[in-house]
């Protein structure tokens, strides 16, 4: 078995990030290389190119990589460039698909793994202390990297799973696939397109998240469902042009005027104020209120890592996890207007934006929860002076947690663990319910990702000893899901 | 003469911005250079380094520029390394002190111009699309580039109008001196120590202000007076490090916590709800009074200009020329918390800063408003959870219409205009109070700036036109003040 570290080191060395559009169609293909010498039959696919998507289809017994004649980083130069011109023309970045077919159970269950490829902007850079955040390097138990965790450690191990059987009895007990992503990042805005396009392709049994938890104690924690999301701009411009801070006496300021709307939105323990906001919201069921329960939360150790001494609002024991699982959130994730460098510059700003991200429990709707906010700064007399952008929308989704696949991994990971924590939902977001919707297939959590391992943070790192374990803890779960 | 045109070129192709220490002791030499090329007495002097001050000293009888044995840019190594050391350890921009003695009126008066070689951050650099900011490239009656106004432009007609009288007649008819500085832009931090040290060499009747607005008439605005002006950071810090905004269900966010606390400081009409506030602020004479209701002030230009169709509040006739010349104000400069780039980054930020710039009017002293601020703060709740910083302050000041040397302005200002406006103050704010209280002298602002050349914006430009009347404008004055 080619090394794991070496692997998820090159993955984290071929920077990714989807948010500036850099090296993703290169990552793509590393990791379509990767998967082929593992042993994956793997292809590259491009959204609105329907002759390309075949063609750069891997089979293990054919060739060790995706460097080969099909491959838009190839020597055939024609070919290259139609490729490059047409991603420059729709800049959408691919998908990879793997699959092994099971020869000893062909109509047994398949697995899907989801993962992403791509990864969060590495900046601020100086706080980089580690590491450089594309070198992979290693420290003990840790290998720090921008993707080290998030996603290409999760990606790695579960390559690594397959590959393990493969080498070792030729054949996997399940069939599996997977479906790699590169806007996981940037809220995944063409998974829907890819997911409806490949639906008989993708079809599967269950789906295996693409992140899973691991808390302070070693124990994972399988999450069963995701928020949604709903992101969104906020802009003032009152003027053409920055003006002299001296005319700050007759013009009007957009900061002053944006301050003041956001301002209506939510008040200080986080209600948000928007009238109908929590409309479709349904109480936890007396189920998800006894997990809820039984989730552990190390307040102690989740203060020191945030360097917080009190939480937005004082809560009665339990009040954390339950605002983590099923609190819609309103988060003020960007701000700015003007020069707020070191140095004074005395300007009116000719306009103020904020980004802001609105997080949705089960039966929000984001294009709805959006026209709410709309009319909410309609009726607060903001219409006319601030623009309101919807930028992207995902629905909350929640699987069964009676389902029997819960159980599989339920087991699989108390094998290798020794326990396992059920969770209702996470408290972050992703295209979860796209998977429900149109493969219908339960989704579940599992992976290597210490829970402290700053991820979308400088110093993210993997520790080795998780991906190791969720290896095995993987190889389990094939054995069980047959 | 030397061209006045290509001199000005010279300057604005030397970037000098004092934000982030760019090119000042540079910009310092070819200031003191293109003064002893016109026959101006100049020197380059340096704060705490008594021994080195009068290093530099040019005379006009001597050599033609600066770059002689005695300059930090010359080949004695030894010296220039000395005085690169020093100017590091400091890091405090230098003047250029210059001076001509009338020989046929050496007991007459002394006219003291104050100018400043640094300029505003070019920013935003893509938009500048009618020239590069430090090419000083010429269209029509236009030469752009950032200081092209403010305030090489200024500088230039200065030099210019005592070169004139020293190439005519080898003599000027009153004395002249010029203190040149490179931290106006960012709110003369020094200026006070550099006037305190040489109070004697500075001594004078009578102080031209660094700039001086033309409008769109093409009439002078002479200004008596500046605004005062008090610079804080307002900064909130709630998490060690940037956090993935799922946990916003439970973590503070502080630019919720910092937009809670700004918008307590001001109402929508721009007026300030900081207790005693207006304490110390008087009303306005009735000699101001008729002054202010003469000034024009022609709202459809101003509001085509800045693309605004309406004021900060609706004020009856006069208004908005009484706000710009004797309203306190309140002004967010800028704002800044997580990331507001085109991309959706989910987090929430570990800090939210603010720079605030309030316009002080006389009487108002900026410590003793620094310290309500504070006490406001505190007295809302938000005392420990926001910093608060001092940054710079500066105090208002007038000039008594009534003094003598105003009517020498004005009527050399009719001579080549036609017509000139008397204004009690500018908006704007400079160190117009310490050359009161150090040197004792009346301060006017006359000059060459037109009034919607965008200074502190890009496509900063001066016009060619008003740069050579206002040469001549001065030499009218210096034989009028004589």
């Amino acid at each position: 078995m080619h090394n794991i570290i070496s692997d998820l080191q090159q993955l984290i060395r071929q920077p990714s990030v989807s948010a500036r559009h850099e090296g993703l169609e290169e990552c793509a293909h590393l990791v379509c290389d990767i998967m082929s010498r593992a042993g994956i039959t793997a292809e590259v696919l491009y959204l609105r190119k329907p002759h390309l998507s075949q063609t750069n289809l891997k089979s293990n017994k054919d060739e060790n990589t995706c460097d080969s004649v099909n491959s838009p980083f190839n020597d055939n130069k024609t070919y290259s460039r139609e490729i490059e011109q047409m991603s420059g023309l729709d800049n959408i970045p691919p998908i990879v698909y793997g699959e092994v077919k099971s020869k000893s159970n062909p109509d047994g269950k398949t697995i899907l793994f989801y993962n992403h490829y791509d990864v969060q902007p590495e900046e601020p850079l100086d706080l980089w202390d580690k590491a450089d955040p594309f070198s992979g390097s290693i420290e003990g138990n840790y290998i720090f990297g921008r993707g080290s965790s998030d996603d290409k450690g999760e990606l790695i191990t579960r390559i690594k799973a397959v590959e393990f059987y493969l080498e070792k009895i030729g054949d996997v007990p399940c069939n599996i696939k997977f479906i790699v992503e590169g806007e996981e990042e940037i809220g995944s805005p063409h998974i829907d397109q890819y997911i409806s396009n490949h639906r008989n392709k993708l079809a599967c049994d269950c789906v295996i998240w693409e992140f899973g938890y691991i808390n302070e104690q070693g124990i994972p924690i399988l999450s069963l469902g995701m928020k949604g999301l709903l992101f969104v701009e906020m802009k003032c411009q009152t003027l053409s042009r920055d003006a002299h801070s001296s005319l700050a006496a007759i013009l009007e300021n957009p900061a002053w005027l944006l301050i003041r709307a956001l301002n209506t939105l939510r008040d200080g323990t986080g209600k948000i104020l928007i009238k109908d906001w929590y409309k479709e919201v349904k109480k936890f069921t007396e189920q998800e209120e006894l997990l809820i329960s039984k989730e552990p939360f190390n307040e102690g150790e989740f203060k020191k890592h945030h360097g917080v001494d009190r939480f937005l609002i004082d809560r009665s024991k339990g009040g954390e996890s339950k605002a983590l699982v099923g609190q819609a959130t309103c988060n003020l994730a960007g701000l700015v207007a003007g020069y707020a460098g070191n140095v004074p510059s005395n300007i009116v700003p000719e306009s103020a934006t904020a980004k802001l991200d609105f997080r949705l429990v089960p039966e929000m709707d984001p294009k709805i929860q959006f026209n709410r906010l709309v009319d909410h700064l309609n009726e607060h007399g903001f219409n006319e002076i601030i623009s309101t952008k919807f930028i992207h929308g995902v629905r909350a989704a929640r699987t069964d947690p009676n389902h029997s696949f819960v159980t599989q991994v339920q087991d699989s990971v108390k094998e290798i663990f020794g326990d396992a924590i059920l969770s209702v939902s996470s408290a972050g977001t992703g295209p979860m319910y796209l998977f429900h919707e149109i493969l219908k297939s339960p989704c579940i959590s599992v992976g290597c990702t210490y829970v402290y391992s700053r991820i979308h943070s400088p110093n993210e790192f993997a520790r080795i000893d998780f991906l190791n374990k969720t290896i095995k803890c993987i190889t389990r779960l094939m054995q069980r899901a047959k």
